[in-house]
């Protein structure tokens, strides 16, 4: 039976690293705490697609299965595919349980769903070209090279440490199971999906297969807020606002800017690359595939706030 | 936006064990296969949740990360529940790929989601009096005692071998997503849901925990079918039909029981346990809750001209 949906805006969440933890013990606590801010916002009416990241999680247990499989003779080597999909599952059962619980502390009656999610990338995609995100493993050069032989993966030599995979960060074109998230959210369920960016997939003779590789969450919740045309994409990160001209004197916190002003900036270098700059870019193209939308960038402490136009940087077209 | 329902029975499946595999390479194969199979169902118009084991996938985990967690000096231990939500995930994963690709290679215009499933059990279980089910990885005692102290789980010496995790297999008394598979349903969503029996929680102080233990797929699945009304609950297993007198010169295959007859069976010692008991007694639980519906036991490769009354073993109230 469906739930009544809520009566306010419908919002994807970007999880941010610091909403989860570094083990499970430490993501169970850090996920009730997490699941308090969302619930702020889930009382304030708010239909919403929760997504998150998994770089911490997805390393560590790529990790753990390389080194059982290379040193207790029995574990099987796992596929980094399936790695995402072991992060989606274990962070998305910790997001949903925290939440439900949350929502059953205040009274609310709505009801949460955790989707395994698929991402499609091109094989074409550029980044396929040059992977640069190391995971898993330190490896020896043999293993490394028989690794790669069987798997096709790419390994490099890390600083003298040892060698590792790496992966590319193609860019996300379709989410799979967008038509389920869509129709649970519009059953007025609390959806957690897109975990991790969604498990990268790509389309050859008409069949989807996994493929080695990262999507930047941020983006795959810029692209389901897109395809949703929901009123609202929120990333959450560590910081309450954006600002310009970061760590100098002159810096200087954004209320608002436009697609345009935020290109600017870009423009200017005043974003870091590997952290504020994808989150912006993946507002930009949120707003630039759903202009009637808007973006913001803030924490998870001040989300709710947020949310009703009192904090945070709010981009628009 | 919803997909057209399909035009047949609503099916709950229970794949075995021997529908997917010992490692994630063997499993890709075996998955596929099964597809393929429960495509043929589909193909009949059948609305379907698909259910799974997780037995050798959860214990291949939680060795895992035992082992890591022991040896490498960086991998944090993994709480048993969330092993289950890991290989919830993955085989999810692998269940939903599979089966979209045969049915697009069919031209079979529906699509799939994989669930995170919770399942309620309640503490004072009589299972939870006497934990049974060794899983993970064999300690020494001194570590065994170490994370019993820890985290209150129960430990026991195994034939000689080591110290072993046991955990109970209590009861499921509701699947907390049913909601959420049964609406999916309803859309026309081939839905993979319960996998390994759901991640077992309890409710305390009205919120959910998960608990070290395992439950019974067959049991769950006769759940989620009694829960939904569904028209029929198949368990997939190794052999076409169900035998009495098994292993013997009189042994003979079972057509159609009644649950009274099926009862005299179990009375007689019929059915080994562990092996074809757990499983005759689901399809009894789901006929006792829903005595409308019809319980099917086969093989996978049985089981398309079995959903057509053609073989397989058939129980009605």
């Amino acid at each position: 039976m469906p739930y009544a949906k809520g009566s306010g805006k419908s919002v994807v969440i970007a999880l941010g690293g610091n909403a989860l933890g570094n083990t499970p013990q430490e993501q169970l606590e850090l996920v009730a705490n997490t699941a308090v801010h969302i619930v702020d916002m889930i009382a304030e009416g708010i239909n919403v697609v929760v997504s998150h990241g998994n770089g911490p999680q997805v390393g560590m247990i790529n990790n753990a299965f390389d080194y059982a499989a290379a040193h207790d003779g029995k574990t099987p080597e796992m596929p980094f595919p399936e790695c995402g999909a072991m992060s989606q599952g274990y962070i998305g059962y910790q997001l949903s349980q925290a939440i439900l619980n949350e929502m059953k502390r205040r009274g609310i009656m709505r009801s949460t769903a955790s989707v395994i999610t698929q991402t499609v990338v091109y094989p074409e995609d550029p980044a396929f070209q040059n992977p640069t995100k190391p995971v898993g493993a330190f490896l020896t050069e043999e293993e490394a090279m028989r690794r790669a032989e069987e798997t096709g993966a790419t390994y490099k030599e890390d600083a003298g440490r040892g060698w590792r995979m790496v992966v590319a960060s193609p860019k996300p074109q379709r989410i799979v199971e967008f038509d389920a998230i869509k129709d649970l959210m519009d059953d007025g369920y609390i959806v957690i999906a897109g975990g991790g960016g969604g498990v990268p997939v790509i389309e050859r003779d008409d069949s989807y297969h996994g493929v080695p590789a990262v999507i930047d969450k941020d983006r795959s919740s810029a692209k389901i807020a897109a395809d949703f045309k929901a009123d609202m994409l929120v990333i959450l990160t560590a910081v309450e606002k954006v600002a310009i001209n970061f760590n100098t004197p002159d810096q200087k916190s954004i209320d608002t800017m436009t697609v345009e002003e935020a290109k600017a900036f870009i423009d200017e270098g005043q974003f870091a690359p590997g952290s504020m700059l994808p989150k912006v870019e993946a507002c930009i193209e949120y707003l630039e595939a759903y202009p009637e939308g808007t973006a913001l960038i803030t924490s998870l402490e001040c989300a709710a706030e947020g949310l009703k136009g009192k904090t945070g940087t709010l981009i628009t077209r």
